[in-house]
């Protein structure tokens, strides 16, 4: 286990949230890649109501977590965050110049050609449930998300990974794939299906996902005896 | 003029699109970049036919523009480039290592936390006009977008930009910005409508939209001509 109270790395996550995005904070990302690192880091629980606080947008300025600081740097955004644990860290980027520059074109990919469709299919099914513009809007939506996996589906061909050896790519896509765990869309694609398999299968992964979790249980217990 | 036929850097650009496409295509980002990093390039101009093939996926897995080529690294993804291209370039990015780390919070931030939602907007005023289901949706991606703009409002302040001097941060929330100006959100904005357009005074700035518009020329009068 990572978390350890006396350490200098600290992580904003949430003190609380709904089922349905617990394991999917993105918090997640910055965990895992610390995990993949073997660097120790604190929680620093916020709640719902203290991101929108001033003292907490000067820090995030959008009131989202993660916030991350390491003594060095405070950084926000967790792509940014995610690049920054990866620059020392032989796991998450290859030495070699190319192969260092395709993991982070892969990294960027991940957030800025397949996260927006697929967030904005998770936007519809979460938070739009039962809207009538939905109804023309949600197949238009999950085809361009389609279109994106079935390429990525193609560069990914037979490989394990999106190139070569794991990395920081293949860590933020596989954040971004498990967006649609409440469809078929990687399900239909094996290869993707047994891609992001084997990217959360990695025992880092499976701390991180879990501390996640664990930070919900004082607040699930308060509920529950208030009720 | 930094377009240069012997250059050893490479960009690929698209060769023509249409009137509402000119000025945003996203290799006007890796253009701006080396602009200003002072970096001169060669265009290797690209159908919308060609990114489709699968020579061409081979470099860019979407099939988008821009791939870049230094002889040291072949990358895809803007956002990557950009980056990539900034890390030897002080005007880009401070060398103190907390800024830096600003920076490329503010960098990611454009692209994951700010795009993503003024996408969805020019996606309903450009490629969906008149369907029934965007009258109800386009209010609540407008109030999204406007949202993100205060935010982001709020965190530039007084300042000229993001962070205090001029970083690859602004250079790409300013063309995110620039999706919107089909629109009133920026404009609604003082302090925002200055700041991109303290951006886009830059000198850099305009030797790249013009490199980008003028790489459209001989398709434009190659049409004229057969019409």
């Amino acid at each position: 286990m990572s978390v350890s109270a006396g350490a200098s790395v600290t992580v904003t996550a949430f003190d609380w949230v709904p089922d349905f995005a617990r394991g999917q904070v993105r918090d997640l990302r910055v965990r895992w890649a610390l995990e993949e690192a073997g660097i120790d880091y604190r929680e620093r629980l916020v709640s719902g109501a203290q991101i929108k606080q001033p003292a907490y947008l000067r820090e995030q300025p959008f009131g989202q977590v993660p916030v991350f600081a390491d003594g060095a740097a405070t950084m926000f955004e967790s792509g940014a965050i995610v690049l920054h644990i990866a620059q020392d860290c032989d796991t998450l980027l290859p030495r070699d110049p190319a192969a260092r520059a395709r993991a982070i074109s892969w990294l960027f990919a991940a957030l800025n050609s397949v996260e927006p469709a697929v967030q904005q299919l998770g936007e519809i099914d979460f938070f739009h449930v039962g809207e009538a513009w939905t109804a023309e809007r949600r197949p238009q939506v999950a085809a361009t998300v389609a279109q994106r996996l079935d390429r990525l589906a193609a560069a990914l061909g037979a490989g394990p990974y999106l190139d070569g050896a794991f990395s920081v790519g293949d860590l933020m896509m596989a954040t971004v794939l498990r967006i649609l765990d409440n469809t078929d869309l990687v399900g239909e694609r094996p290869s993707l299906r047994d891609y992001l398999a084997r990217c959360t299968a990695r025992p880092a992964f499976a701390r991180a996902l879990a501390a996640q979790l664990a930070a919900f249980a004082p607040a699930d217990a308060a509920r529950a005896a208030t009720v």
